[in-house]
């Protein structure tokens, strides 16, 4: 099996791929205002009972290693880490902004879509500037739930270096 | 009557969500092109007469605040905005750039388009480098008139900590 | 003939715009796919075979002069560039991350779309943090061959101030 974060072509008719491209763009949307106002207890809600969620790096990513930063595998992991998260922005408080770019649908086979969405995390501590936090691109494997989408594996892949011991906002 | 700046679920199904996106993009490439060309004087036109428009900072915004740093209502006002940023560019010119990501389409309601869309305002100063001056997300209230769309309201939330006497460039 | 820089209000009505729009975006992503994985070698297959490909400061653009930082006339030009390029990354390796904004489609005449396109190229050094290292906008113009898109134009318009001897990668 192909590592998901591999480019392949994109093999999805022009007219379909718009359509799921709105579809996933309304899921994003959704996503991020939750994340972006804090509302971290919703997070998990927006993958499937026992998805994969990653955060590795583009280095790590490139050389096909499965782990990461973070590993998540199921809604309760990510449960635990939300808490974690929002325990720890007590005591330094900021703002996250997600700014997505365009996505690029890249299959549709078997109910499942795979697509990929560059994303920067803009991280505003109190009383300083807004800073790229994390810059890199969501590589997400999407199922249909009902008429919703969600989220059975995101690897998060940033280019950008981070210290292993920075609990990383949900991105 | 909720703050508009608060989250609620979006309630508009997934074909008409696209349709209003496709519509609110439009308009704010259009919005974002006049004013990243400098065209400060045709501002006001892509609200309504007697629109209200407003930058504040999120603390003020999560807090029910209704003030910010700047508070416009109707498009006299921002008329003379315009002209006091105008003349302030030449002393200080600088090249501003909006990024914007997806618009997440909340409501449709009696004629009321309710959306929000994250931003970036990147600033550029002659001679240097581009950085992130602002980063936010626009709380829009859309009206029709005749075949295209005018804001009634745009509160402008930012993350960023800026400084009162800071002259902030349309966003 | 009016530099392809100038701006002028969009004239292409709602409809049509939506669905150029949605073509665009997935030529753009497929662009910055490809440029954001490192594979310069594909680069030029986005353009016409006799394509023109500049990049050039807001200042020069303003001014209308026809040259810029980066001139290539044709895919064997831009091949070239890549090899230029693709080497100069072995000795600084970096990430690269275009953001996209969102498509401001302007005309379509005689099969030729001309649209502009807000961008950030982020850039990231081994063990750096992501930096925006160009803010700017596409000027572009397509045409339809087959059922895909390809530049016959691309004008990298960037308000950054950048060093005349910096190999910008190609955005």
């Amino acid at each position: 099996m192909m590592n998901s974060y591999t480019h392949r072509p994109a093999r999805v008719d022009a007219q379909r791929a718009a359509r799921l491209r709105e579809d996933i763009t309304t899921f994003h949307t959704e996503y991020c205002a939750v994340l972006d106002r804090g509302a971290l207890e919703q997070w998990p809600l927006f993958f499937t009972e026992d998805a994969l969620y990653r955060i590795t790096g583009r280095e790590n990513a490139d050389l096909g290693l499965p782990v990461g930063l973070v590993y998540c595998e199921g809604r309760a992991m990510m449960h635990d880490r939300a808490v974690a998260i929002a325990r720890t922005q007590m005591f330094a408080p900021r703002y996250t902004l997600h700014m997505l770019g365009p996505v690029r649908v890249e299959s549709e086979e078997g109910g499942v879509i795979t697509a990929q969405t560059p994303f920067l995390l803009v991280q505003t501590l109190v009383e300083g500037p807004s800073t790229v936090h994390l810059a890199g691109c969501y590589h997400d494997r999407f199922v249909r739930q009902g008429d919703q989408l969600l989220l059975a594996e995101r690897h998060v892949i940033h280019d950008t270096n981070i210290l292993a011991n920075d609990l990383v906002y949900p991105t």
